[in-house]
């Protein structure tokens, strides 16, 4: 990955917007993908300083990992009260203008530092380097192909062992061990096995419901690998489904594959969405389809652009976006399928290859 | 638990510091234990308006989960522009200065409301909800030390089945899913298993290192149940590790039990520091203690009352901190041992109850 080349366009893009230095400050993971994604540190705990004089600075604990893992960089020790400390190396460095990122530094260290440093204007900036991560570059994709394939992996190995009796939160931690013992560094997010009645709630968290003959499980599931994140939703049976089931898959299959079709650069957000919401509405289910239909994944499994019907943004070369059409019936059953797709210079790449074609009976 | 008393007794300090309303919001956990203490809510967005007419406000993911947890308040389902939507539903309440926590409220949601409410004033407030957390009711500490009690007995089965070549990953793993299979809602924190040299690392990560013969092995360890989490750690032997890591345990260990004897209401957390620190300093070691000797521990993993060398707090009847000094030498390894301990009106009760009197030797 080349940090050095992502900090000078965050410098660049500082400058223009007549900043001295830009600052990123990561305590216990409020900041940790910005912050990963321009030093490749994946501690709890660190800051960066970007501008004429750049410098990563972290606490003792963190020293010896730092100096694994930032390249290219000066590495400072803070002391305990690390915001004096920062107060007044940002004062060494004669600077007036320090932009911060607003959606990932709290109040309280805002105006503390600016208490602490009171011949220096911290400007608060929307999403500098979240707008830098929405473009991914070759080998961030291949990461997140990775992830993908992983993913893909476990939910073979999982739906192959899944039988009547065992419980939705046994069989998450099942397939959560089996990421984390096959490459996975984490999860990327709590992992959805939702089985029966639970399908049709979006963000169902498994529980002790024993999955039934007959039931619908719900996976929507991710690894996270090399800090990159996969997110995946199929759905399975438990035994035949019944007709309604398998004619509300292959609408939402249909919707799915309406998605995937109208990804490409130029496209925005809302048109992409749009396509696949059409193959629902037309189909008379406008209603049950109570969500987006994608958001991008990267270093987070939720981030820029977003798919959806009031998303302003646009797709361009280097999107990495879900592709997630559901319909839902409330105390009955829920159907989703969802695939991660790049956005590439001819079109678009699916990178999750679990089969669809089909509602898989198991 | 008995959140609406909570609230209440927010609602009185608000209302002494001349705030008309309090608000919480948590956004993809960003205040998730503040949230959880006031009404037992888990999920990871919601948000609540204490005051005169107090109100949880969640998204449409949450609220048949809000349905269930929050009780003796009403439940509103927020638009997907949700701070539009609270900016209006604060001006409909009439109230004029809104008191919101500092530390856990982004700049961006902070300028975002106020742009949003011109017509009032949003006043950062320090520690607000923390404070009232200090204090832990009976019922939290028995579920600290149920969480301790799960800790303790994840220890055992974990060191009876431990034996060279394993890595300290796999081990680190297993105990996960061992707490998450017998009543854990999740780890408190990321296990720290630390063989070898590694012990040596206060904030280690366990890796690939194969645990060896003559190794030291670290355990930080905690489970978090029902929402309460417990914090451990113990070394063990790998074979005889010794005559000097026999001292140095020894010495450890009598600084653990000073700075237990030290607690009780009224004594400071310096105090409590020193008495611990002062065993180590007596016996040579002072420069190998590095780190305080303790922190409070309750819904979170380190919250207030802090046990340390710069520590302003006075410990009350209710806190739960950790006592756990340490003596570490780089490359080569390091002892600490650490208990959770409750102050009471008469003393202190010892939440852990791992053996320690004794390095054990595996």
């Amino acid at each position: 990955m080349d940090y050095a080349a992502r900090r000078e366009e965050l410098w660049r893009r500082a400058r223009e917007r007549g900043l001295d230095a830009f600052l990123v400050i990561n305590v216990e993971h409020s900041d940790g993908a910005n912050l990963r994604y321009l030093t490749g540190f994946s501690g709890s705990t660190g800051g960066l300083i970007v501008g004429a004089q750049p410098l990563f600075v972290t606490d003792s604990r963190y020293t010896e990992q730092a100096g694994h893992e930032v390249v290219g960089l000066p590495i400072e020790e803070t002391k305990p009260r690390w915001m004096a400390w920062l107060a007044d190396k940002l004062g060494s460095l004669g600077v007036k203008r320090v932009g911060i990122g607003a959606h990932r530094t709290s109040v309280y260290v805002f105006q503390e530092l600016a208490r602490l440093a009171p011949g220096i204007e911290f400007v608060p900036q929307m999403g500098m380097v979240e707008d830098l991560r929405r473009v991914k570059a070759e080998e961030e994709i291949e990461r997140i192909a990775a992830a993908a394939k992983l993913t893909d992996e476990g939910l073979r190995w999982i739906v192959d062992r899944l039988a009547p009796g065992q419980t939705e939160r046994d069989v998450a931690l099942d397939l959560e061990v089996w990421f984390r013992r096959h490459g996975a560094e984490a999860v990327a997010f709590d992992l959805i096995v939702a089985s029966g009645p639970g399908s049709a709630m979006p963000h169902y968290r498994p529980g002790e419901r024993k999955i039934e003959r007959g039931d619908l499980v719900l996976f929507d599931i991710g690894a996270q690998v090399d800090g990159y994140c996969a997110d995946l939703t199929r759905v399975v049976a438990m035994g035949d489904p019944g007709g309604e089931a398998r004619e509300i898959y292959r609408i939402v299959l249909a919707a799915n594959r309406a998605g995937l079709a109208a990804v490409r650069a130029g496209k925005s957000g809302k048109d992409v969405d749009r396509a696949a919401r059409d193959v629902i509405a037309n189909a008379g289910y406008d209603d049950r389809f109570g969500h987006g239909l994608g958001h991008g994944v990267g270093l987070e499994v939720h981030e820029a652009p977003g798919v959806g019907p009031t998303s302003e943004d646009t797709l361009a070369v280097g999107n990495v976006v879900t592709i997630e059409p559901g319909i839902y019936f409330p105390g009955r059953f829920g159907i989703r399928i969802e695939d991660l797709v790049a956005v590439t210079a001819d079109g678009a790449r699916v990178l999750s290859s679990f089969p669809k074609d089909e509602l898989i009976v198991c």
